[in-house]
């Protein structure tokens, strides 16, 4: 399936350096090792070699944890380990249906969009329009928008438009304020995550939950080093980070009936 | 929806114990909190409840990382933080075709044929009939057989039955020994992951795959820890799995042409 | 320097396992591995072998870390990780004087008598006569007791026998009550350490020392994981402690003057 | 005690940053919140404050771990985190003699003369002269030089000048060169500890102190994550070392008797 214009394209330099860019026809696209004639991408296959000005380039599909990486940013993003894990616990597949409580960059969005293909959705929110404008274009970018409707939020606390929804992710500063109208969105037994980076919120998120009939409730922290991999001299990377935030899971689960 | 005979479901006690069970009419699934009996679960709605003789049951459908952690195992298996890594790099989508080398319990294969609905397909290779059986078993009780083949490997190095295959995974002692028939596998631009516990491995499987012309080769590992939360004590738990394995990826790359 | 009747030793088995052992005379001690007879022991050097029934066995004078981790405990005890960064920040040497509020099974008394040697001393105090018997014993064994005394705490906030101490250290669950008799006890630039599990108390304790003019206050946790190295079969350990107690530190200092 | 002229101070300004300097009479400190005129630093006592030209500075006896991380420095030094372990493994005090292999920097030497007073030793020797130039620096500035002596050492294998040595420690980038000098200069039941980054010389060390009869070998890494403490704010810092390097410990044993 050769790559036609307005695809994505991940294109990896000999030293390893990628870029993800739109197949537009007539761009170019500058790097550090010569010019990317973007009609010389156009028509080839994914996994061929496109020419630079300097030397032969790589053109990739890009892989998720690729497309996360390289949204444009105005906020902290989700880091793939802690995507990785959220996928996994949500429960997501063809035709989910989830809601997303702050959009940010909409590195979780595309993760999201990409998990509930074909036939699911995500529910984007928040507060800002420039965040909402910004995810819009980095879902777009990836060819994921059919799968992603963003709405401003208009206050903490109120309804969503939605209801039956099978997931829902907060990446807000107190998602606790958004339990309530959560639960008014998710059916039985849909699940949640919330990202968070200090202890206390977790604390309060965590009591909240309880409180509100939420069970399986579990926070973890997922840390990763990458490796230097050399013939005689392996050994752990001396940079790594140290923190993103803390993973909080549960399962919406409605009163018990009486026995 | 409601649950049907032959279903997958997560019955969830009051103390958040859980348990991965098939809806078979006319059995009864005995825990420490009561008797569950199918015949009661069987027309419910995922996210209902359940008696047992002794308390109300959560019926839930299971998540990703909850039929990976249930499998039956006669093996290490994946863990979810590493598994969430990998199918973030792999590129899967729906329609993917995967390969993998060490089938093991197939912990992992179902991860990949969850993650290639609807339209793809896993071809995993094992050594050993019994891990097929089990993996056979494993994979079929959470509804995802369709979109897994298993084959016996009859030994290293040999070519493997596809071709133009989208990814690949190795989780075996010597993954170096398989690079070869791997490039005959897989299509230019696919990616492979490989699951290793020691350094060594990793030298060797590193050392192999840049000899070989794979690119963006990179080794990672990752850790995580829960946390115990409750009101005034949160604390990190004391339990933590210290190591699983490193993850190393890469993308194949075919010769690159003459400029 | 031959072993005399009262010394401590470590005796090694060849499998590697210790047992921390006072040379009585007139004593045997049973190993899995045979047994020791300390009249075989007394007058032997340090580093020179003893028969036991079934193999030759190593006399070795322990380290401060052995001492640690052999102590008989009724509580969870400081871990070497933790005292040896504790240690390095106290600013112990020959002639230091430092107070221990909470001295548990005696772990880091120990540790502090080692390093104040010779001429300095440790004023431990606990709440439980039984944990000040237990500690008592702990140092006895290991030759360290002319520089322990030991107090019977009466009550959280109470003022301490001491003025002038270099250095304190609390494990107790609420330090913040201690710091008022603290300031009273300490000298002008001395140093703190406390070791909390959870976060709350970090909060709490960190709060309370700023606002009681304590500067260079920091808090971190250590964590750390053995290896098993095997010629081709290097990999880190599988059980890893993932928590212990997070360390806060701080430096005592009167009020500024006005300038 | 007053700070006499020669005296090693901490420096502490009110934003918390620190600087090691020797009171030296009529010098003067820059520094971003002020100058220091050491001429008002003697004669005052530790815990006390002096002036700046714009706020009043506290004056700290540095403890161990400011006099490590501030020591000047040409090469990667010991973490304190490693530096801790590292003192508790060797079984170091009063009268101590220790060998140190690969003087480096001198952070290290500093904390084992620190650990050995009063009366022991530290033989250190390095194959660079700069580098014993410098640390010969470091450990004069604060006030050890009684307990270091400084060897150029002229290649590795060589017999060291010292025999029935207590302990050793070598950073060195091949370690097991060094095992049979070592064997010769330490005494029966002597501690060695070795620092190295990559896995394959903790492979090849380890491998080589079996074979000659070192016992107890054991290899761990030490992590370490600083805390943001702030009320309603508390995290995990984001920034971490991710690798400083292995440590494997041992101990010098002799042939066994013939039972």
């Amino acid at each position: 399936m050769p790559i036609e214009a307005g695809d994505v394209v991940l294109i990896r330099l000999t030293d390893d350096h990628t870029f993800l860019v739109v197949a537009h026809a007539g761009k170019k696209i500058q790097t550090h090792r010569g010019i990317v004639n973007l009609d010389d991408v156009i028509g080839r296959e994914y996994g061929s070699w496109a020419p630079t000005t300097r030397e032969p380039t790589l053109l990739l599909r890009p892989t998720l944890e690729e497309m996360i990486m390289k949204v444009k940013r105005q906020t902290t993003i989700i880091y793939p380990k802690d995507a990785g894990m959220i996928l996994l616990k949500l429960g997501l597949g063809p035709g989910s249906q989830v809601l997303e409580v702050g959009t940010g960059s909409g590195a979780l969005t595309l993760a999201l969009a990409h998990s509930v293909r074909p036939g699911g959705r995500v529910y984007s929110y928040d507060l800002r329009e420039d965040f909402l404008a910004l995810s819009r274009e980095n879902v777009e970018r990836v060819g994921l928008s059919d799968h992603v409707e963003f709405f401003r939020r208009d206050g903490q606390g109120q309804l969503f438009r939605h209801k039956s929804l099978d997931a829902a992710v907060l990446d807000v500063p107190e998602p606790w304020k958004e339990i309530e109208p959560l639960r008014e969105a998710l059916r039985p037994g849909a699940r949640l995550a919330s990202l968070n980076p200090t202890y206390n919120q977790v604390e309060q998120m965590v009591e909240t939950l309880r409180r509100s009939g939420f069970v399986l409730v579990e926070t973890m922290e997922i840390l990763y080093r990458r490796l230097q991999v050399l013939e005689g001299r392996t050994r752990p990377l001396q940079h790594m980070v140290g923190h993103t935030g803390f993973l909080t899971f549960a399962a919406c689960a409605g009163a018990p009936p009486a026995l």
